[in-house]
């Protein structure tokens, strides 16, 4: 059998647009999505699962309600289920999600335009 | 509430010892693992479950029955439930585990002495 790795930067070199998760890997019914992101996304919440956040270029801010976090580079944050959240980023970054197959990007806000197309693979 | 990111260098920094996966987060019911590997580990598989491997510093190897993979900094590998696989490193790698809960390292073989306890957070 051919076993290959999935080189991060191969496939971040393969698209431009902003806001737009690729699929990259499975595991179980969990998905591996890259995504570039600049500026500020919607608020939204998944009400149904925790959502991660890898930071493989850059460094994003996640709004809370009631606070913010900061993650760099060569760090992660689990937003938990439920948690009402805004990602943005002043200068383009590159993040890597980590959640459950199905989930919407814009969480409940289903008919928002910055919904992406799900299940995209690259 | 205090938000506060995750950073994978910190938590390496902690320890030193080898095959000793660390729970540095939960998404779900899955956990994030770090850990520093360096030698041959033991066949073994895992037969409920998939298991991903980031790596975040070096290099490792993944041996099968039938091939073998390497995967470098910036890559990841997902081995799929059931496979039997032996993970490598010549020189000492870092790399990131995800898996569901409870996943023994040692998977089925959970008599071997390289068998780590489970769920030890840094």
């Amino acid at each position: 059998m051919n076993y290959k790795s999935i080189n991060f930067s191969e496939k971040l070199n393969l698209f431009n647009e902003h806001w737009q998760p690729k699929v990259i890997s499975e595991m179980n019914d969990y998905q591996f999505k890259i995504a570039k992101i600049k500026g500020e996304f919607i608020w939204h919440s998944h009400k149904d699962t925790d959502e991660t956040f890898i930071v493989l270029k850059g460094e994003i801010q996640i709004d809370f309600k009631d606070g913010k976090v900061v993650v760099k580079q060569g760090e992660m944050f689990v937003v938990p289920a439920g948690v009402e959240h805004r990602p943005s980023s002043n200068k383009e970054s590159h993040i890597m999600l980590i959640e459950p197959k199905g989930v919407v990007n814009t969480g409940e806000k289903v008919d928002s335009n910055l919904r992406a197309e799900n299940d995209v693979w690259i």
